[in-house]
């Protein structure tokens, strides 16, 4: 495959967009979708309003990602509106889903000795029609998928111990079964240079190597020189690892002769 | 006023969307944007693509904010490219900017006795027409002020020292400018209750209290009973504290006739 697959998150609560939360699940998914070969393409925080979750979700699936994950709002409450906001964006109605209903009813069986199926409850298993739920190992709102074109649609509840939970039993398999390559990556660390004398060495390298992404990371003030610059150097086409050791191997002597001091570390 | 003046933010990166760097700039945006009575709608994370911050800029615009912030790629090297992307999106040339120039001279005039102006110095003073360059009291590259028909849209760097000097300098007086309210906020910690079994006294509250938004996270693993719900209530319009006093005390009591535990704390 010479196109790596892609994908989007959208993010769902106002708990993040009031800065209550910081949004760690992304970010957790982010890093497993790069180490699984895939490209995140775009993050997207919305309120947990069906307008913006209706619009958010349309948008996306505009741009036609392989996988659209979304995180939060499946729980039983009135204000998680995710699915609501789903069925809206790809015009499916909601319906109660029979599979997903087992799934509730199990769960509350093994904590209640007669449960009993409020309303409450069965909206965790009311979903946009044509989906299929995915067991949600340590919780009860179970996770959702269904496919939309040529996205498939995933959709993971907000609490991070269960959004891990689902995405490892239901969604690294889906990953997983694409056989991409995961991108090779070095890190060099840089002291004794300014941002600005570091830029025509990789504008250099980035000439010489078009298949390598190099981004650097300046940490601290800039007070005269920077304390710290971070150089990131991956491949992002498959089979590319001998092109980061000439291109790391390259600035790191030019670095040398202007004096700069850097080190080498090999990311696993 | 009425209604809360609304602000986007776009946070621009490939480390953000590789997993390596979480996205705390746009956290601590959202939390002021929160005190000073702004309504944060969306956070959008983006690569570092010309498409890519085309395509989320104009999608940003088209929704009409007061406010669009972007956060990252103002930097000398050829992958900040957030200033020519949003050029594109809005269909003004990039131009060297004379203010933006003298801002940057004024930086390595600090660092260097005979500052050259290299292309990667100018690039941070070329800016899209019609810009305002916002001095940098920290770093280099200025931040930058445009209007856009009814947005203000403000680029600030990526480096959150920077961001935060700029924030603090040169927006903080404007969002200030618009004399919002700030919204009151109690947070009630319960315990020893399920989630599926505090939504009716939710749903109950919402309908007595249509001004207010109540917000339940729960917080552990759900074994049978969460060890806790972290409880929110926040006014949404003006002049509803005493509105948020009245719904706590309800919702106190009703845990405490169903035997839950529970504990307010007022937010400041």
């Amino acid at each position: 495959m010479s196109r790596k697959p892609t994908a989007e998150i959208i993010s769902i609560g106002n708990e993040l967009l009031i800065g209550h939360t910081l949004d760690t699940n992304s970010h957790w998914i982010a890093k497993h979708l790069t180490r699984l070969g895939w490209t995140l393409d775009r993050v997207t925080q919305l309120r947990d309003s069906l307008d913006s979750i209706k619009s958010g979700v349309r948008g996306s699936l505009k741009r036609n990602p392989s996988v659209l994950i979304t995180i939060g709002g499946l729980g039983p409450t009135h204000d998680d509106m995710t699915l609501a906001g789903i069925s809206r964006a790809i015009d499916k109605p909601m319906r109660l889903n029979k599979e997903a209903l087992q799934l509730v009813k199990d769960h509350y069986r093994r904590l209640e000795s007669k449960p009993k199926l409020t309303k409450y409850r069965t909206k965790m298993a009311t979903l946009p029609q044509g989906s299929v739920p995915l067991p949600n190992p340590v919780g009860t709102a179970p996770g959702v998928k269904m496919q939309q074109s040529k996205t498939i649609l995933f959709s993971l509840p907000g609490v991070p111990s269960e959004m891990k939970a689902i995405f490892r039993a239901s969604i690294i398999p889906y990953l997983e079964s694409f056989h991409t390559t995961r991108p090779k990556e070095v890190e060099i660390k840089i002291t004794g240079i300014i941002e600005s004398a570091l830029a025509p060495i990789l504008d250099q390298a980035r000439k010489i190597y078009p298949r390598l992404y190099f981004k650097s990371h300046p940490r601290g003030r800039e007070t005269g020189i920077r304390p710290l610059i971070l150089l990131h150097i991956y491949n992002i086409e498959p089979g590319a690892e001998k092109e980061i050791s000439e291109a790391s191997a390259r600035i790191m002597l030019r670095l040398a002769g202007i004096r700069a001091r850097s080190s080498l570390i090999m990311k696993k």
